[in-house]
Formats: structure tokens, sequence, C-alpha cells
């Protein structure tokens, strides 16, 4: 049997006693570590398991996954990940090959950022669609996000932008060359987003979002240091939140007074977060 | 310190490590059991935890929160959600309640139904903003819902709906007599919601779905016995599904082809599901 095991959003405490349960009997448990990171290291879940975890990178998972799935007509396979099994990265792949060889799959679910972002004070019924914001580089600026944003926008719905991490990259030139050399990992900050996302609005000129559109940046959700800052994209953009993973949400324009309240109190600044909200939100617009 | 523990969807197991050491050492246990249930009773809870637990109905949590708050500023109070604290149903005006008498407030994150759905293979990324679905009455048939839905199915997302539950309700007659005795518990079935819906469009005569439209039906999302369905509104309208609790998720034209194979797996009648989305769904489209 395959389980999939949700590990929650920030230590190695998040995961569920029934979760626990499965991972300390199975036969291999493997932990997926390339599409998100717990804030805890891998030494630091093998020890409160008390066993080994294989850390299952992108090669891995999407090359290699007859072995992952081996033997598992026979024994339970654990395969660890981060936030829920099915949140914002789902392995259907791993699922699909999982039923194609008859093995049966179960789900431990948990926490997710598709979730836990409900932490802001705004209200997870408030958000439209989801979208993702990858690194810009000086050559690639992908900004098909900015329609999808442009639809929640028009509703008057909040937008939840996940953040891009680059874990055990090449640079080209090590590609190149075969080596397996890999890049320190990246992750995205509040400020990093907020600033591509100016970036995009002032190359398409469409008036989806601007400077003073305002924000909620999200920083560790779920662990005790977590962080909250609302402000202007403008104030975001150079807003210092600290370790990752960051999230950042950009209001719509029927917040509800409540909302308003709730995260008013963490502004960068109230008096420019009042200025802002005046001129284009509230539960009638 | 008041503690918001989510406690998951099915049973006494989906408690987070962490949140189940928060809970053996509070000084009081409440249990918010009104908005959603587990799949288990309190004395379940009571015993996996090893100590009494308060169930906290609407009243107690609206009207008497300084009692569930009473000395929070000395010691630890847990107050435990099914799902996420922060998920369907927010309590936000605890929170508020909290910080106005000067206790701090932490919150364990736990899975949601809101990120739970994934189970069904579609993508979190391509819902819109969930809605939610009361039970008619003869003289009181809401439909502000269809306004909603309107939206994401013009944008083409899937919607989310959750269904009513009714819990400690009391008749019109011992209300008015005073007299504190309860209606059974009622919970919407996928079938209920799928006729409710009908009966809208049929009202509203507006077009945003027929009976023709597809959606997924989901039971006792996260437990060993989920349930599964997809198929037409129609079909869901008399589909069985069993024990609550029970959710829908109308589908958005813009289905990708993964999501498509994965649903159509469990679908009532691959036949009719097959003619359904060749009618108007698709990534393309």
């Amino acid at each position: 049997m395959l389980h999939l095991v949700g590990l929650g959003l920030a230590d190695e405490t998040d995961i569920t006693v029934r979760g626990l349960e499965i991972v300390k009997r199975a036969e291999r448990v493997y932990l997926e570590a390339y599409t998100s990171i717990l804030l805890v290291d891998k030494e630091k879940l093998e020890a409160f398991y008390g066993r080994p975890v294989i850390e299952a990178d992108r090669e891995l998972v999407e090359t290699g996954s007859d072995d992952i799935l081996a033997d598992g007509d026979k024994v339970d396979i654990v395969f660890l990940v981060v936030g829920d099994p099915f949140g914002a990265t789902t392995h259907t792949d791993l699922v699909l090959r999982a039923r194609e060889l008859g093995i049966e799959t179960k789900v431990v679910p948990n926490a997710s950022i598709m979730s836990g972002i409900g932490c802001t004070g705004l209200q997870l019924y408030n958000f439209g669609q989801t979208v993702s914001m990858v690194f810009f580089t000086e050559t690639w600026k992908p900004s098909s996000y900015y329609d999808r944003v442009r639809e929640n926008v028009q509703t008057g719905l909040h937008t939840l932008v996940l953040l891009d991490i680059k874990v055990k990259e090449q640079s080209l030139e090590n590609m190149a060359r075969g080596r397996r050399i890999f890049e320190p990992p990246r992750y995205m900050t509040v400020a990093q987003c907020a600033a591509q996302m100016l970036e995009t609005e002032e190359e398409r000129q469409e008036g989806v979002y601007g400077p003073d559109s305002l924000a909620v940046g999200a920083a560790r959700v779920g662990a005790a240091n977590q962080k909250l800052v609302s402000g202007t994209l403008k104030e975001l953009s150079t807003v210092e939140m600290g370790a990752p993973l960051h999230s950042l949400v950009l209001l719509g324009r029927r917040t509800h007074e409540l909302e308003r309240d709730y995260i008013r109190e963490y502004a960068v600044n109230k008096e420019t977060f009042d200025a802002s909200y005046a001129k284009g939100y509230g539960a009638s617009l």
C-alpha cells in the first residue's frame, strides 16, 4: 500500500497522530523535497520518527517512481509531502502509476497553505483561484498569472499567490558538463513577489492592480514565529519578512469589514492602509 | 493563552502531535460542536486525550465567550475546531475578544475541507470562491449562492459547495415555550444539494448550470470509508453516499484532462459522463 502522508506546514510535530503511526511501521519512507520545505531538516524528522527517511528529489519522483513503488503490493510505503498531499502540488501522477500497478493508495490529509492562509483573517470563502509566481530572469518574465489575477480582481475576490522555490537547481554550466553540483536553495520573498507583480503591471499596463493596491504578506504560516504584514504592493516590495516560506494575498475589492479590521492590525502603516482602503475596497463594492 | 487547535476531518487520530501535546496539558478544553462534526463522538476524544472535554454550542461561543476565556491570561485554554481553525468557519470573533482581554492566541492548523477536497483529483488551483448551501424550507429557498456560482462558471472554475448541518436546533414550538428540547441532528446529503441546485436553476432560469452539468459528490473526506462519485447533477440528485459529512463540487469548464481522467474513474455512469463532458468541458475552453 502507498500512503501519501501530509506533514503540515511548520515542523516535525505537525504530522497527525495517524500519520505518525503509519510512518513508524512502514517499510520505506520517502520525503518529497523539491516543491516545498518544512522549516526543519530531514535529520530532525528522522530523530522524531526514530527511523531513516529517503529524500525524493524531482528526478526520483518523475523518472524513478517504480523504485518508490517497488513491492507496494506487499509492504507499506510512505511518501511524505509538506502541507497536504493534494494541496498546492498534487502527486496524482504517482497515484495513477500506483493504480496501474495494482497498488492501493491511502491519504493522510494535513494543513495546506491553501487553507492555512486563513490565519491572515481573510475568509477562505472570499478567495478566487490561486496563482503561482516564479522567479523572473532577465529574459523570462512569464505573466500568465496576471490574467488569472484579473479574473479574481474583476469578481472582487482575494488572490493567494504561491511563491517559487528553487531546490537542487544546477547552473547551466554545471548541467552542460554533467556535474552534479547544485546551487544553494532560493526561496522567493514577499518583497520580490510584490516587486515582480508591479513589474508585470508596468509592462502590461492593463490596470489590474497598482502600487497602491492592498495585499497581505505571510511568512512561516503555522510556525511559532509566523509573521503577517499588510500594506500596499509598493510598501510590501521593500518589506523584510525573515526566513522562508513566504506567501502573498492580493486583497479583493469585496473585503468584509471584519476582514479589514483584522488585517489592519498588522499594517505596515495604518495611515496609508486606510487611504488605500477608502479608494477601492469594501463589501458593498 | 488561547489555543485554537484544528482536529482535521475524520477521527480522533487526525489531531497533530503538537495539537495533542497542548490538549493534554491545558487547563480547560472546549470542543466547538455546532458548525461541523468529527466522525467520532466526544467520548472517543475524551478517552483518547485522557481528559474531559467541554462541548461548546453556539450559545456558549456567541454569548458566553468570556466564560471560555476566563483566566486565559494565566492558564492555557484549548478551543478544538473540526477541520482547520481558520477554515470554513472561522472564529475571528473569539480571537478578537481574546485580543481585547489581553489574552494571547496561538493556532494549530490542520486539514480543512477547503484543501481536503483536493482528494477528488481536482486541482485546488482551479477552484473559484466557495459557497454554502442551506436546507431549503417550503417558504425559504435562498439563492444568493447562485450568483456566486455564476461568477465561477463564467471564469470556468470549479465551485466547492459546503453543505448545511443542523445540530441542537429547537422546533419553533419548543423555542416559543422555552423548552430546551432539541431536534435530531440533520446533515445535508449530496443528493439534496444537487436537487436544491436544480430547483434554484429552474426558478431563476439563467442557465448557470443544468441537469447535465457535471459535479463530484464527496462523503467523509479523509476517513477510511471516504466515498467519491462523479456524474451529472441529475444523477447526483438521487445518489446514495452514506453517512455524513458530504460536500459537492460543481465542475468548471476549464477542467484539465488529468482532472477529467481522475474523476471519470468514479463516475456513476461513464457513458453519460463522457457525453456531458464532450458538450462543454476541457482546458482549452
